[in-house]
Formats: structure tokens, sequence, C-alpha cells
């Protein structure tokens, strides 16, 4: 399954929020009900499913449809996806700076060895 | 510099637009200013220049006061941030599993211990 810039926008815009992420926390641990995830915020269970709605959207969680109680799940591949996103670009900038390094040696060698020539005389 | 829940809102706020996901990889390649980042887009400077300051909030780039052209740079430490944040939930998650192979594995030995006993006999 390919990640579209689509999924990619709704997946940090999911994550944007702090009961999100805290939701997402919980899952990390074990799949938990809506009942359970309502539990320690100070919010209703309308609130809480408005969230799981924003998640489920974003790919990074999915319900179970045969239960009563829909047990909700972390679904990582997303989660992977945004870590892939920014590692990514995170290289690139990195690689500019090891081209920089070995340009900066490239210019300092000659100056080196004319200095050592220098010490030989 | 530690980084707040509110820091990493900004954040994954900021990385929810692809045009600003562009940004930065142009950025990851090296410095740029506002009209080289407004170039390979269809939009204005104006809008360019929102997009910088929503970057600039969420403390993923920097831009330089001393020149007139105000270079914009690419900031990593935000960027790490949001990153170790997604890869310590994937590893809360995998721990989980872990734990569940682990705990399987020890259902299962008993029963083929017993079944070698079978064997030997």
């Amino acid at each position: 399954m390919t990640t579209t810039a689509e999924d990619l926008s709704l997946t940090f815009a999911a994550l944007a929020d702090p009961t999100r992420r805290a939701i997402l926390q919980r899952l990390a641990l074990g799949d938990a009900t809506v009942n359970e995830l309502a539990e320690p915020f100070a919010l209703t269970q309308q609130a809480i499913s408005k969230h799981l709605k924003v998640l489920e959207r974003a790919g990074l969680i999915s319900r179970s449809r045969a239960a009563q109680s829909r047990p909700c799940q972390l679904e990582t591949g997303r989660l992977d996806s945004a870590a892939d996103w920014i590692s990514r670009h995170r290289r690139l900038w990195e690689e500019r700076y090891d081209r920089l390094d070995e340009h900066l040696a490239a210019l300092r060698r000659p100056v080196e060895r004319g200095t050592s020539d220098e010490e030989g005389t």
C-alpha cells in the first residue's frame, strides 16, 4: 500500500493534537474500547469518538466491526510512512553537510601540503 | 532544549501541508530565499511567506536577519523530536508483540516437551 501526499497530510494533522497522541500512546500498549480510552481524560465519550474518527481517517487506528464495544487498534503503517518522510529529509540534510565537509577538506588539502613543504625547507 | 507537547503539536501541524513539506524538502538541499522557494510553486510570494511563518513558528526553519534576502534554513531539532515521538510509540507497540510472543512460547513449551516424551517411549 502506497502512502500518498494526501495520506501523509492526514497523518501529520492527526498527530498534531495532544489528546490524539495520548490515545495512540494508550493503544501502543494494547487495544482499548472507547470507554477505556475516555477514562483517563476529562472528556466525554462523544469528544473521544470525534478524535477516533480523525485517527481512523488518517489510517492510524482501525476499529473492530465484530464486537459490540468495537475495540480500537493502533495501525503502524502510517506511523512508519510519517517517520520515513522525516528520516529521508533528515538524511538529505546530513548528506548536504557531508558534501560540504568533503569540499572543505578538499580545499584544505593543498594548503596543508603547502604548509608541510614550507616546514621541510 | 526540551520539546513540549505544544511544540510537538505545532511541528506535526506544520508538516500536515504538502507545500510546507515541499519547502522543507527544498531546504534540506540547501538554504534558499523566499524568491527561490516561490519559483517551483504556482504560488505568490505572499502565500509562501505565510507558509514560512508557520514553519518558523514550529521551529522547523530559521531565517537569517543579516541579509536583505533573509535566506531560510532547515532546523533539524524539531524534526528529530517528531521522529522520536513516532519511534518511541512504534517501539512500545513492538515490545507489546514481543511480550505476546514470549507468552505464547511459554504456553507452547510444556506441550512440545509432552510430544517429545511420547516419541521417546
